[in-house]
């Protein structure tokens, strides 16, 4: 039992598109990942997948549409829905997802984690 | 499939106490409250739930304990632990937890708002 500062946890990494586990809670977990440019299109079969920027603009590229965030504003990708995040500049990012999944989902990629191999700030 | 901006979305009601939900993803809901003052001594035996601050002071008192949240703060009340949010002035919270979840646990208050009575922002 701790509190969270999200500044601090941030301020404590650098590098892009790995997930940082921050706390579980009820099968879920919470990641905080910092993002630049382009990942790999994929979807998560069983999972809803919540993106929360906390700074930068995002936008999560969806077949056929997109959606853009700014800070304080979250999306959920729901179950099953092809997705690819894409930031211009350097975002900051929540993640609230299952505690099983996949990074890449069902694409194997060198941004690929294994949920075993998720760090814990 | 919405973009959530929060601002507008805490700025859209002023009663405390009363959360209202924003997204639902794996079973969980996001939801927004205000508080301010004492809530009453609860616990949620089957869900772990996180009180994330968006604006003002928030104590979480354990028994025996307390944990303070200033913006950009968490934390997570494990399943079965008592617990009181207190706030001495206004604060703006989002909860995650199973949408399943009871505002004041097994215990009638005047601040118990069943789920399926849950308003939808």
């Amino acid at each position: 039992m701790k509190v969270v500062n999200l500044q601090q946890k941030f301020a404590s990494f650098d590098d892009v598109w790995v997930p940082r586990v921050v706390a579980e809670l009820n099968g879920q977990m919470v990641k905080l990942v910092k993002l630049i440019g382009e990942y790999v299109w994929h979807a998560h079969e069983h999972a809803d997948e919540m993106f929360w920027v906390i700074s930068g603009e995002l936008t999560i590229e969806l077949r056929g549409s997109s959606v853009q965030l700014g800070p304080g504003e979250f999306f959920v990708v729901p179950r099953g829905v092809e997705h690819r995040p894409v930031a211009p500049n350097l975002v900051a990012c929540v993640l609230f997802e299952p505690a099983s999944v996949r990074s890449t989902g069902e694409v194997d990629h060198e941004y690929t984690i294994e949920p075993e191999h998720l760090e814990r700030l």
